[in-house]
């Protein structure tokens, strides 16, 4: 039997304590709205953030916020905040006139198990709940703006919301790798980066340290991407608790599609050798950016 | 002839202005994404904020805070934000999911000129964009963060979303006054009354004359409602720029469903009565925030 690690088990009890904090923060957030929202807008609300999952952007905020110092009380907002984004674009990417997915980690997506308007209203409110979040973080108003400034650039048509822009006009079509890499550096890259900013943002960190970080996210967020559509190829959809094979039926721009499967792989080697780099003698406690680094090329869903 | 009235002539000339410095930023701030987004998703929210129309939340934005004292290079980003929060709404209202409506100012609506999916995405966009016009405001960084929660909350499921998610919950039943009322009271009454306080933040007002300025928004906002209400029975297509007769058809709670059209009419009546009374003694020049008090009962679309 092998020894357990204790450093290893110390990192998936840290996770863990991150994940609860994000969960908490949330409950908290929603709770705050009873009695003043419309009781079914708020379930439909709740429904879609309990699809998120894995809350890996948030437990990038908490890595990169406490690896720059940061009083962990100051990230539960931004951990949040980031979420919120990250379930109201699922949401919106889920409806009949997008995606149209009816499962989401094994669960009706939001449109299903309510209906399509509430689906929209919630995705908006959601979206407006994260500004709403950061705007109470509690830290100084000049990192309050900057997150604010932040996320809304890594929200907004500049970032996720043209990536998925990107994404309606490539299918079906065939675009060159640059055009690929650029349209999921948008899609889902930005949300990931602004993910490591905003916990070095709310940290104080200086530029040196938030570039450094922003190396580490760049890779991850292309990393991640990849990794997801190998999944699609290889995955069954219990795993994945979604559909597996849609990218290839709906005739999507994927990295195996353009590069083949090998070299899709190589290409994961290659970010990872990126993000080890960019953490590389780092000041900061950078094991759990290493973990979730890791995780992004590994996940099996 | 009636010797024209020269107060009025330059509160005229003052709207005016506002009206082309609201525009001027949206457009700015369009321009700015040009080459860093997708082109279609660009049109799409150049297209959404032009249907917009009247900018009513924009000057009230200008007049609330020019009231307060102002510069008016404070009142630029939230006229602008509150405006595109506006656009935002429509544009998903619009859809058929929603409101299923293929006109709004006599132009196509987004989803009809573009598609639904890029609908939804330009929305989403338009939502982060407001927020991100207000982080960049060049305002006290203590003044953005409370224009930031103020335009959050008010947009969210405690303010507009919520509104648009009892007005779903209402349609088709009957429902009492007091909840229509709350109902617009969040629907289109929470943006309107936003857009007010944005300009007495953005002008560093104290907490009365804020107050003050939001019982004349309530009373706005409220009125706002019972006129739309009453041109949906009264006006025609052509001059609202929008089907007519919709709410009948699709037998939507309004005023003078519920309370008669001549109980409605003196409603407005006495609103337009709470409206002066707010306005009464105000220290600063409040003509411009009467004026739209006058056009939010007596506008004809």
């Amino acid at each position: 039997m092998a020894t357990p690690d204790p450093a290893g088990g110390l990192l998936q009890a840290d996770l863990a304590h991150w994940r609860s904090r994000t969960d908490a923060t949330l409950a908290a957030a929603f709770d705050a709205l009873e009695g003043r929202t419309e009781p079914r807008l708020l379930a439909a609300m709740r429904h879609a953030v309990l699809l998120g999952g894995k809350r890996m952007r948030p437990l990038l905020t908490y890595a990169a916020g406490l690896a720059c110092g940061a009083d962990i009380t100051r990230l539960d907002a931004p951990a949040a905040a980031v979420e919120l984004v990250h379930a109201y674009s699922l949401v919106h990417d889920d409806l009949p006139a997008m995606d149209d997915d009816a499962l989401r980690r094994g669960q009706p997506t939001v449109h299903v198990a309510f209906d399509e308007a509430t689906a929209i209203l919630a995705g908006d409110a959601l979206q407006s709940l994260a500004f709403a979040l950061l705007a109470d973080a509690p830290v100084p108003d000049a990192a309050r703006v900057s997150m604010l400034a932040e996320l809304a650039g890594a929200a907004g048509a500049a970032g996720m919301c043209g990536g998925q822009a990107f994404d309606l006009a490539a299918t079906g079509s065939a675009i060159p790798l640059d055009a690929l890499e650029r349209l999921h550096a948008l899609k889902t890259g930005a949300l990931l980066r602004s993910a490591v900013r905003l916990g070095a943002i709310a940290a104080g960190a200086d530029a040196a340290a938030r570039d450094r970080l922003d190396g580490f996210a760049q890779a991850l967020g292309l990393a991640f991407q990849i990794r997801d559509d190998l999944l699609d190829i290889e995955g069954d959809s219990a795993t994945l608790g979604k559909t597996a094979g849609k990218d290839v039926a709906q005739d999507k721009a994927t990295f195996p599609a353009l590069l083949g499967v090998e070299a899709s792989r190589a290409r994961l080697r290659e970010l990872a050798a990126r993000m080890s780099e960019a953490l590389a003698g780092f000041p900061g406690d950078t094991a759990a950016l290493a973990e979730l680094g890791r995780r992004s090329i590994e996940r099996a869903h």
